[in-house]
C-alpha cells in the first residue's frame, strides 16, 4: 500500500505491506486524514518517531472482528495496554507503555490502511460527512478541557491563538455556555468564530482584561506569558499547546496570583462526535486544502506554511 | 522607634517615628518577627520595595480600637481595599490595590512598632508562646494548599525541598491525612519531619516515584522540573515558591501528562493558629537563631547563609 513515511531524515511516499488484522486489531481503509501541527513537529525530530505519520482519520473497517467490518469509523490514537494500574484506573490515554498512532511506536493514517485496536474505534453517524468526521480527534482534544475544568454558563473566558486548536477550543467553550473572547492575529480566521456568534479581537486591539478561564493555544512562550497575565487571580489557564522546549519563562506570577495551570492533551471522542452531529461546532470552515495521499509530501509543505489551517490528505 | 530599613541600596537600623493608630488601624508593639526568604529577595531588588521590612510577627496592640488594645496578636499581611470586586468576592488577599506589610507599600515588622488594619488582626491563644505564634503567617501559607487542593486521607504526596516552606508544607499535608514523602538535601532538617512520623528521603536516594500531589518548595528551576517529573499523569503540582524569573523551563510535560499546576501564596490564619494551638505542627524546631532587633543587619546576614532555617528578631 501507499504510505507517507518519515525515516528520521526524509518524508517520502513509500510502498509498505497492508497491516494485518487480528481478534483485537482492525484494519481501517483510510478515507481522509488530517495534518496536525504535531505532524509538523514530528518531522523536526519531536518524539524521535520513525514510521507512517498521521493520527486524525476517518475510514472504513476492512478487516478484523466481524462486528466492525464495513463500518465507517474514527479512531482514538492512544493504544493502551489495558492492564496496568493507570489503565485499570480509567486513564488509558495516560498508559505509561502506550503506543500512539503516528506519534509513538505505531504507524499512522497517512496511508491507504492503518491498524487500530478495536477498543479505539468509534462509529461515525451516517449523516456526518468524512470531512467533518476527520476533525473528531482534534475536536476531542478541545473537549478535554470540559472534562478538566468546570465551565459554568457565562464564565468569562479568553482563547489566545486563532490556529486550528484555538478555533476549536473557542467553539467548544462557547457551545458549553462560556462567554468567549477569541484573541488572534488573523481576521480571516477570527471571522470563522464571529460567524458562530463568538466575540473576537485582534491581538493589537485587545485590552488584556483578565478572565476566569484562559486557553493558551498559540504554542509560544510569548503566548504563555500573555495568557498568565490575562488570567484573573485564582483563575485557570488551560495549556492546550506544548510550549517549545526550555524557553525562558517566569512562573512567579502563577504563585502571586495563585493561578491554576491545567495541561490538556487528548480528549473523549463521544462529545466531539455528538457536537459535530448536532452542528454545535463548525469544522469545515477550517479546511484549507484537500490533497491526494500521492501528493503527501507537497501537502506537508503546504500545511507548514504560516497561517494555513487544516490540510487534508484523501485516498482518492 | 528603632526599625530595620531598606532604602534600595542598604539595609540599616534607622530611627523612625512610631506609627499612628486610627479607627481602622491598630499599632502593634512587635515582640518577635521572623525573617523570610522573601525578605532576602527584597534586599536583592524584588518588588522594588523601600521601607521597613518584615511580615511575620507576634506582638501586642498598644493603640487603636479599644477592643484590640492590650491583646496579643498576629497579623495578615495583605492590606486590601475592601471595596473592589475582588474584595467583595471574598478574595481580599488578591485585592489589586493591596499594600503588603513589609513587601509592597506598607512598612513592616522589623521595628518596635508596626501599623496594621484592624481587619487583619487575629488574637493569639494564651498558651501559645511567641516563638510559635510568629510562625502563623508562613504556616498559613502552607495551609493555603488545603484550601486549593482536595487532600483525601492517604493521598500519595511528595514535598520537594527541606527549607522552612518545605518543612511546614510536609507537616500540613501530614496532619491533613496525606501520605507524605519529604525529599531534601539536609538530613538534620529532614530529621525534624521524621520526629513527627513523616517519611523522608535524601535527594540522592530518592526513586522519583510519581505521586498524586507534589509540592515544589525548592524555589529552583531544577526543582520545578523534578517536581513535574514526580507528578503522576493527571496529578497536581503545588507551586509554593516563586521560581527565579525567566528561567528556561520545558512546559510540554504538563500538557503530555495533563498535570495541574496550582500557584499558592498567602493563606488563612485560623487553621494555622488552631494547628499550632493543638500541637499538630512543630515550628519551634525550625528556629535557627534569635537575634535582638538592634542586631538586625547581622541577623539578615545569618539568615542568608545557605541551609539556615528560621531567624527571629526580638525586641528585647
Amino acid at each position: 500500500m501507499r504510505a507517507l513515511h518519515w525515516d528520521g531524515s526524509a518524508l517520502r511516499l513509500a510502498e509498505l505491506p497492508v497491516p494485518v488484522a487480528d481478534a483485537a486489531t482492525a484494519v481501517v481503509r483510510v478515507h481522509i486524514a488530517g495534518v496536525c501541527n504535531t505532524d509538523l513537529e514530528l518531522i523536526k525530530g519531536y518524539m524521535g518517531f520513525r514510521g507512517v505519520l498521521g493520527h486524525e482519520l476517518v475510514g472504513t473497517v476492512t478487516a478484523g472482528p466481524a462486528a466492525w467490518v464495513g463500518r465507517r469509523v474514527v479512531a482514538e490514537i492512544n493504544f493502551a495496554c489495558g492492564r496496568c494500574a493507570i489503565c485499570v484506573a480509567g486513564q488509558p490515554r495516560h498508559c505509561p507503555t502506550r503506543r500512539v498512532m503516528g506519534i509513538l511506536g505505531a504507524d499512522g493514517a497517512f496511508a491507504e490502511y492503518v491498524a487500530v485496536p478495536v477498543g479505539n474505534l468509534h462509529g461515525v453517524p451516517e449523516h456526518l460527512p468524512d470531512d467533518s468526521a476527520v476533525f473528531v480527534e482534534p475536536l476531542a482534544a478541545a473537549f478535554e478541557m470540559l472534562a478538566q475544568v468546570r465551565v459554568e454558563p457565562g464564565l468569562a473566558s479568553v482563547v489566545l491563538g486563532d490556529g486550528k486548536l484555538g478555533l476549536l477550543a473557542a467553539q467548544v467553550l462557547a457551545q458549553a455556555g462560556a462567554r468567549v473572547l477569541a484573541v488572534g492575529k488573523h481576521d480571516d480566521k477570527l471571522a470563522i468564530l464571529r460567524a458562530r456568534g463568538i466575540e473576537t479581537v485582534r491581538l493589537e486591539s485587545w485590552d488584556h482584561a483578565r478572565a476566569d478561564l484562559v486557553v493558551e493555544a498559540t504554542g509560544t512562550a510569548a503566548g504563555f506569558s500573555m495568557a498568565v497575565g490575562a488570567t484573573r487571580p485564582r483563575g485557570t489557564l488551560v495549556l492546550k499547546s506544548t510550549i517549545a522546549a526550555s524557553t525562558p519563562l517566569n512562573l512567579a506570577p502563577l504563585v502571586i496570583d495563585e493561578i491554576t495551570v491545567v495541561g490538556s492533551r487528548c480528549g473523549p471522542f463521544e462529545p466531539a462526535i455528538a457536537a459535530l452531529a448536532e452542528g454545535r461546532v463548525d469544522v469545515r470552515s477550517l479546511i484549507a486544502a484537500r490533497h491526494g495521499l500521492r501528493d503527501g509530501v507537497e501537502a506537508f509543505q503546504h500545511a507548514a506554511q504560516p497561517g494555513v489551517l487544516k490540510v487534508l490528505l484523501a485516498n482518492d
